[in-house]
């Protein structure tokens, strides 16, 4: 009786959409999910919640999924990293995963996976100077990660990331920032980094600065410079290297 | 002839350490970690490594094990709490996990998990006022991660960690501090902080202070004070509030 049944349905898309309890949109979008991660997504639902911008959907967006997904994504580049260069040391780790998930390097990520093309939003949201691809690209290893697991993740940030757009020997070279080394080293230790500019007096057109670096408000190196910049950096290495001996 | 081989050697511990290639202080230190992390170890030095603080050996000590256990331990928090609050919105779980993966929570932890017995260091390393047992703690969440998978560094960390030492509601409780909410933002959205402090001119007795938020460089909110951290209080709770919009 079954099979009669069956034989009498035209096999055509519409039907098997609705056996699989999918609609065209949504098996379209399965289809997607599939081609960026590199597996056949089983909870579509976290999916369409991880590209679902805020100013789409007041209660189901994906800002809860992007805060999974941040550590989750920290943890996998971190092991990444530390099976990668079995050499290095923790410096050398923290700087190049700092360099891999900075805000900046999310959103490139986002843009480059064309992330804005699946997402559900406002035509008012800011796209150029925010971190809605970053946050996406984050919801998105939030989603893959409740639903296939930690392994499976792990293999879409290395063979659908990391390989196709993580040049490491690029990151490397990357001139060191003591700035932001020492940043990254405060926001490990839970410390506050504060600079104190002040010019200095001098009969030079060009001014000169003076930089302090301070950590949770206590006074550490001095530096000085044509720019302030300049001059937060150099207070910023000293620190480093004479009152911290990071290096 | 390999029975009556086995049934002439006494069945004495040391014979039974010899079969399982483990010597008399490594068995006991087997069982010790079976004890912490509630799961017998496969690879026993793993956690070795784990307990030994740089100051003990040049090459292998746990730093390295610091560096991954650090991301892991973030993850299983962030998932732990994601699961745990359902109703509750990122800044919310952004708040609890920064309080319970603090500097001085880890620290608090290894010290009333009584790493220390467990651990290798020279008698001049200073556990007081350092991050050595936090530190420690990252590493033994690390080696537990890399012996037995995420699965069984998830149920270590909540039904060794969270269930008996961290008090939810206690956190939840904890006074909102604008100044460190600001510092989380920040650090997420990698951002520099700075604050300016400046005296108030006044003709009392007791000074008022002003203190300004600068975020990347670029002014924010003003805050008075007649302490230099209520007036940065002040203007962080302004910025977050008027400028960021965060809550």
């Amino acid at each position: 009786m079954l099979q009669l049944f069956l034989k009498s349905i035209p096999l055509n898309l519409n039907i098997l959409s609705f056996f699989s309890g999918l609609s065209e949109a949504e098996k379209k979008f399965q289809q997607e999910i599939k081609i960026l991660t590199g597996f056949k997504p089983k909870n579509i639902g976290l999916y369409k919640k991880a590209f679902t911008h805020k100013s789409a959907h007041e209660a189901e967006h994906n800002e809860r999924l992007e805060f999974l997904g941040d550590s989750i994504l920290n943890s996998i580049i971190s092991e990444y990293l530390f099976e990668h260069y079995k050499q290095k040391n923790e410096g050398f780790l923290t700087q190049m995963r700092s360099r891999i998930v900075s805000r900046e390097s999310l959103n490139r990520l986002g843009k480059k996976m064309l992330l804005k093309d699946l997402m559900e939003y406002k035509q008012n949201v800011n796209f150029k100077n925010s971190s809605v691809l970053g946050n996406t690209f984050e919801a998105l290893i939030s989603a893959v990660y409740l639903d296939l697991g930690y392994q499976k993740t792990y293999q879409f940030v290395t063979n659908k990331i990391i390989n196709p757009y993580i040049n490491l020997s690029k990151l490397e070279s990357t001139e060191i920032n003591f700035k932001s080394q020492l940043l990254e080293w405060c926001q490990k230790e839970k410390k506050e980094l504060s600079y104190s500019i002040a010019t200095i007096p001098s009969d030079k057109p060009t001014p000169m600065y003076e930089a302090i670096v301070f950590i949770d408000g206590i006074e550490y190196q001095k530096g000085n410079g044509r720019s302030k910049k300049r001059a937060e950096q150099f207070a910023a290495e000293k620190t480093i290297k004479q009152s911290l001996n990071l290096k």
